[in-house]
């Protein structure tokens, strides 16, 4: 078991990551080694302490080169959901579990907001997962909303697997060009149904009919993550120490609120990662 | 009226200080190009994201050169007091007077605590501020603590008045000496008296006879600083937008508490920045 799963490698899951590796916590840390793709497309970042005017590319680069230092190497699985039990949460990565006595949700922004309906429908036409609900549209109709380039070899996976795939992709150049795949320019705005998915409303006015609606994100939304998880508006509840309302779990960065910034999600990682060392010494007395 | 007065240099009053500065803000910022001597004095710093493993003065150095690059540059006076008016704040550092809409104390964990009975005895022969008071102290006795190198100057003007001078230097390698100073080995336990200070209780058990103490620090302990500011424990207490009770005053690092962190300090000051920004909005709105 470890001690901590983080979720997340923009700078609130680094910082949380470096503090509790430095105190020898054994930690999985889930995602991609691109780091934080908003750093990344960042012109230009003035205003974090100590290393000047820089390109956000190159400070991104900077992020990489610290966890390498560290050897910390994150887990490039998308966390899709996760249970509590009494002593430990018990994480599902694509098709692997992972159980930690402790959670970090480090999300960013983004994932704090889903398509209107989509959490509803979630489990009933609605997958974070290719490889593990793809099977079931064996010859349908689905729409899949494809958050970075990183995720393409999903969408071809999919695309091998439905008859028809709307694809909806969130960022430029997008390099999938498939008989049976039609890029749309429209956006999702909500997802409806009954029982199950049955359309989406496009942002173009369209109703477009489906059978279900594949999210691929870098991180999914905290209340399909993870029951009973308090919310503030569109983020998550936390208090000073960036506990939330479950034992055991706590969120840092931009998924707890504005503002929005590096220095910020610095902070707060760096202050979870404290908080969790504290926790897991509580635990650990009371054995 | 300067729209911020920041109070100190360490990592949180940096990260404000760029931040308002970038927004354009007319910001006064109170501290040492020194930056931060606990930054500067640690051997390794492995947990500020980014940067990598480097040394304290390197990083403080980095910390300095971000300040040149953006032209900000700190007013090196001691602030002594702050008054709360209907519509701002007055401070006072040494013998000027300052005005601002909004206050940011990023005066350290040190200056949390004075010694004990030294708040108490503050205007009755405790004072923060040699050139303000040293006069009233001629052909006395006097005990100075010199927290920092650079307040040397002001013991060495002050045992030009004092017929006695007991220096209690927080720091090695003290550079004065004089007949009438005599530099003490023992520490400061307590600051008794009745009406005024009387004695001093040192570590060692002795009970020296004093007519005044001279506390030079890099900031002055909060509530001695500020009426009626609300503490938690030792620290300041504040909201997670960093506000302490006082409408217009904000707190951050290792004032407001642990972790006693460079990213935790950095991340509360830029969201102390944020918070001061929508505050001074709203104000002008309801004018």
């Amino acid at each position: 078991m470890f001690d901590t799963a983080i979720i997340g490698t923009g700078p609130a899951g680094l910082s949380a990551a470096i503090s509790l590796k430095m105190r020898g916590k054994d930690v999985v840390w889930f995602g991609s080694m691109e780091m934080s793709p908003k750093v990344e497309r960042s012109e230009k970042i003035a205003n974090y302490p100590g290393v000047g005017i820089v390109g956000g590319k190159e400070l991104n680069e900077s992020f990489r080169a610290h966890a390498k230092a560290l050897e910390l190497e994150p887990v490039d699985k998308m966390v899709t959901g996760i249970t509590k039990l009494r002593d430990r949460y018990v994480l599902l990565a694509e098709n692997d579990m992972f159980e930690a006595k402790t959670v970090l949700l480090a999300i960013g922004s983004v994932a704090a907001k889903g398509f209107p309906g989509e959490a509803e429908y979630l489990g009933h036409g609605v997958s974070y997962c290719a490889t593990c609900d793809g099977m079931f549209y064996k010859g349908k109709t689905i729409a899949v909303f494809c958050g970075a380039k990183r995720f393409e070899h999903e969408v071809r996976y999919l695309a091998d697997i439905a008859e028809k795939v709307y694809l909806f992709a969130a960022y430029p150049d997008c390099g999938i060009e498939l008989p049976n795949v039609e890029l749309m320019t429209a956006k999702i705005k909500a997802v409806n149904g009954e029982k199950r998915i049955s359309t989406l409303s496009l942002t173009d006015g369209a109703e477009l009919p489906v059978n279900g609606l594949f999210c691929l994100r870098n991180a999914v939304a905290p209340t399909a993550l993870l029951k009973n998880l308090e919310l503030d508006g569109p983020h998550i509840a936390v208090d000073r120490k960036q506990a939330t309302n479950l034992p055991g779990c706590f969120a840092a960065g931009d998924c707890t609120g504005l503002p929005y910034q590096i220095a910020k999600a610095v902070g707060e990682g760096n202050v979870a990662a404290h908080t969790i060392l504290d926790y897991i010494a509580e635990q650990e007395e009371t054995k």
